[in-house]
Formats: structure tokens, sequence, C-alpha cells
């Protein structure tokens, strides 16, 4: 949740005018996307979403992140479409930073998860594996097995400051991945990241998916683990089985998943709860410099990561 | 800069369905404003501003606020207007807040600020307290004198951390102030946060005022005084009397300052220095909690308060 950039007057105007929208009317730094800078940009006929890519995301992914959303959109999914420039350029630069405007998308994220939600989200989540599946261009994951251990290394000897023993279980953690990880899954364009607040809904239609900048070649089930993760707990801990079936119904009735990826399921949701616990507890030993975020608490991905841990089979994922 | 207030879907539903503005297609926490949660909310049709008033701002002070912005706006200023739901009401509540909904206003805030926004916001500053001088309530200034000793009162142990000898100077200019603050100066409503993040322009056109969070009735030559604070200084902390010399220019073709109004603007200056100067520092010092707001130099104010109090006379700020 922050901006970063403060984009002047005059290098506002110029960028804008590569477009031929018109006048910008209203510019305003929205508090949404924790990696970027991210406005809403209105002219008198419409509205856009102007990005600045700050120092997370690295320049050479763009053409993947947006030629994804240009696929995505071709295919019938409803996401961010980039705007095209004079010169057919949908990647520029602002204010020394990368940038790109894309199209604006309605709706609002849910900020109270339901079981209706979750269901449409099994859908567009299987629609979305679906239209990606002939995307020419491919992006590894640094923010799995291998990122995981670079990750761990660098807060290894802080971890138990947040929770004694944490460092001890991390490691046992990845080694029990490290050894289980499938290797036989289905993999395609993932987005990695899959949240309440990337996912859009009009009423009680989900009108669209939004922020494809962790998106990335790799098991298409393991998107479905984040979303267990990210969708399926309810604030006090407890995992609510009903959110999880509709999802999964969902998915699989657009996408049917084989065995094998049913049973990955509970390794991969561990993958996925240790994923966001690592990432949450290298923002909390090493705060980003000059970036506003919210405090997320890493520790409720370990509790999330017990959970999967504890479990007998995907049937605890309410799978028939 | 901030979002405090996640607000539901249910409950953003129900508020809105107050004032038949039709459906809501977009919900964004905009990233301006310190002081309270602001949204970007738009429909088909229109975009309006919600506000959630956190707890810097008095609830008993709102009447004031809403009431000052319909006055202004029905002569002729342009701000934001507070919109009515069926009941007539501005003021409501949402999430346990006093919130209400206030028309959009196009444009931007400058971030580079020229001698010709500073003419462009000196007459509109001057017909701002023209068109208030019939608005029938009244707020007394918690940020004036009094409320700078009080201000004092909590950081003055803790000032010289911040700067060695800050305490001491600080308690002189206040006994100064006191000593020689305005007391026949003309007093109307002011806006008393009049900063470039609050003064929306459209081109060359300033587009309005926003932010009246601060108003109050005051010493109307006050309001200018924190506008050369805010406006005429550069990043470098040079004063800049082109600027001031437009702003006051411009201000006094609108409403003509009389003698005894110019001669207290260099003690009237100072005081809005200092003004700044203590909030900056209380927020330095005891940062408010759950608030992501970027930290704002309070040594900032200091310079600017030793420039006003160096200067020969008015004469400094450009006046014939």
């Amino acid at each position: 949740m922050a901006v970063y950039t403060e984009v002047s007057d005059e290098e506002l105007e110029a960028f804008v005018a590569g477009y031929g929208i018109g006048q910008v009317v209203s510019c305003k730094g929205i508090a949404e996307g924790i990696e970027n800078s991210n406005y809403l940009l209105q002219t008198e006929e419409e509205s856009y979403i102007l990005t600045l890519y700050e120092k997370r995301v690295a320049p050479k992914d763009l053409p993947f992140f947006l030629g994804l959303m240009d696929h995505l959109a071709a295919r019938g999914i409803d996401c961010p479409v980039p705007i095209r420039d004079a010169d057919g350029a949908a990647l520029r630069e602002l204010c020394g930073r990368p940038a790109a405007m894309v199209s604006f998308l309605k709706g609002m994220w849910p900020r109270r998860v339901t079981a209706e939600h979750c269901a449409a989200l099994g859908q567009a989540l299987a629609e979305m594996h679906l239209a990606g599946a002939d995307f020419a261009m491919s992006r590894a994951n640094d923010l799995s097995l291998a990122g995981w251990k670079t990750l761990f290394a660098t807060c290894r000897d802080r971890a138990d400051e947040v929770e004694p023993g944490l460092a001890a279980e991390i490691a046992t953690e990845i080694d029990d991945l490290d050894a289980q990880w499938p290797t036989e899954s289905a993999t395609g364009v993932i987005h990695a990241d899959l949240f309440p607040d990337n996912v859009f809904f009009l009423g009680d239609r989900l009108s669209g998916l939004i922020d494809f900048y962790f998106a990335c070649t790799d098991i298409l089930a393991y998107d479905i683990a984040v979303c267990l993760n990210a969708w399926c707990f309810e604030s006090d801990g407890d995992f609510n089985i009903t959110k999880a079936k509709r999802l999964l119904a969902a998915y699989g009735e657009a996408r049917p998943l084989d065995p094998g990826e049913l049973a990955a399921l509970p390794i991969l949701a561990r993958g996925a709860a240790l994923r966001f616990l690592l990432t949450r507890l290298h923002d909390r030993l090493f705060p980003p410099e000059g970036v506003m975020v919210r405090h997320k608490d890493p520790l409720e991905y370990l509790r999330r990561l017990r959970f999967h841990r504890g479990i007998a089979g995907p049937a605890a994922y309410g799978l028939a």
C-alpha cells in the first residue's frame, strides 16, 4: 500500500500525450499494490491505471507481464489491458522508471470472502490457466523452492526473534518440500499471488483479475494452493472447508484436476504457505526502506502451514 | 497518506444505497489526506470522494466543515460539495465512524509550484475569504497560540533530540509571538492548511480547493502566512520572492490588505511556520499508531521560521 514516486506535472503531461487519450482531469495515487506506484488516472471519457515499476519488479520481466495481460484479455479473460502509445509501445518510461498504462477494470475486491466468491474464483482461475496454455513466453518462478532457500538464508539467523523455534521449523519444512515437491504436475502460466485484493467483483459477479506482477510459469495446481491459503482461512485462523470445496469444485468443472494434481495439493499448499511466511518474515526482519506498508503477520502463514502439514490428505480440502 | 478503515462490501452497499446514486463500480483507497480515510468511489455516471473521519478529526467540528463547503460552493467557490442522502443528511456513519460523501473535483495538485500557480492561489484564497464572510458558524483555531503552547508542552523535553537547542528556540519564539500576535486584524473563515496538495489545477487554471478539515475562524491574513510558508520556499530552503509577490498581488486585487494586515505578515508567517514545525515535531517524537505517513521534516519549518524572524519587514515578501 504505497505511492513511492511523485510524478511531476510536466512529466505526466509529456507521458500521457504519447497515448492520444485526451486531457487528464485527475490522477490520484491509490493505496493498492505494495510493489509499485499506482495512479488512477482519469480523462473526460475514461479511467486508466498508471503504474510505475519500483525496484522490486525486475525490468526484464515486464514484457512477460504485459504480454500476458494482452494474451489473456484477447482470450476473453477479464484483466487489465496494456494501452499502447502512438508508436505501439506498452512499456515506457516515467520519472526514470519503467511505466505502463493499463485499462481500468470495474469492480471491488471482496473485504469479506464468501463461499460464492470462492466458487467464482475457482472458475476464473481455471479459465485463466486454460487461456494461458498457448502463451508463448515463459518466466521461472523466483519464489518457488530455490527462492525460498535464498530467502530463508537471509532470515535464518533472526527468524527466532519472531517466534522461538521458527528457524528449525522452516529448515525442516524446506527439506520436506524439497523431497516431496511434485515433478510431474501440469505446468503453465500461473498468477501466483491471487489474493482477494487481486480479484474484483461487481455485485456477485467476478469482474476481473488484476496484478499479474508475480505471474510465472509453474505448476498450475500451485496457483490453487495459493488460493486455498489466501481465501479459505477465517480471520480466527480456522480453515473453512466449505469455501475450499466450492473453490476446487468450480475449478474442476472448468479444468478437471487429474489424480496426481489432487494428491499433490497438500504439499503444494504447504509450499504456498511457506512462500508467504518467508516473504512476510523477510519484510518484518528487514523492512523495505521508504515503503509504507501495513505490517503483515508472518505467523498467520506459519499456522496455515501447520494446518496443511497436519491433514491426512486432499480430502481435508473437501474433495469428494 | 493513508487508508485506515477497510469498509466491508455489505457496509459500503448499505451506505451508498442511501444516496440513490446508482451502482458503485469502483471504490479505491486514495493515498491523499493524512487525517482521514479517503476513497475515490465511482458509479457508472459520476465520481465521488467518500471520507471516513478518523480520530484526529473531532466529530463536533464536522457540521462546521461540511456546512462551510456547502456555503462556499453556493457562492461560486470551486470546492467539494457534500452529497445529501434521501433524508437530507450530509453527515452519516460508516464502520462506526462519521462519514460523508462529497462531489469529485477535477484537477491535480501541482507537484512543481510556479509563480503562476501562486498568483492563481492568491486570487482563490481572497475569493474564499470574501465568500466566507457571511458564513454563520464559527470554529476556534485549535492550532493557534494556545494550541501551540499545548503541543510544545508535550514535545519540550524531547525537542532537542531532533535538533540541539530546539526547545529553547521554540520557547523564545512562543514568548515573542504571544507578545506580538495581532489583535486588530480582520478575522473570518480561513482554510488554515492550504498546501499545494489541497489546491487543484486543470492545465493552468485553478480548478478548486479541497480538504477543509482544518478550517476555522481566525485572522484572514494568517491564511496568507500559511501559503507564504507552503508555496514560496524552494526545496533547497530558499525563499522565492517572485512567488510571494505574485501571491500577495493577486490576493490584494481581490481583497486589498489594509496597512495593519501588511505589517502583521512577518509575525503571522512566523506563527504559521511554528505551527507546522510543532505538528511535525510532535508526529516525529510521537508517531501516530497505525498511521502510514511519510515522515515530514520538522526542521524544514524551523528554517522557514528563522527566515521570517530575520527579515526587516513585509517588504521582504515582495510588497511594493
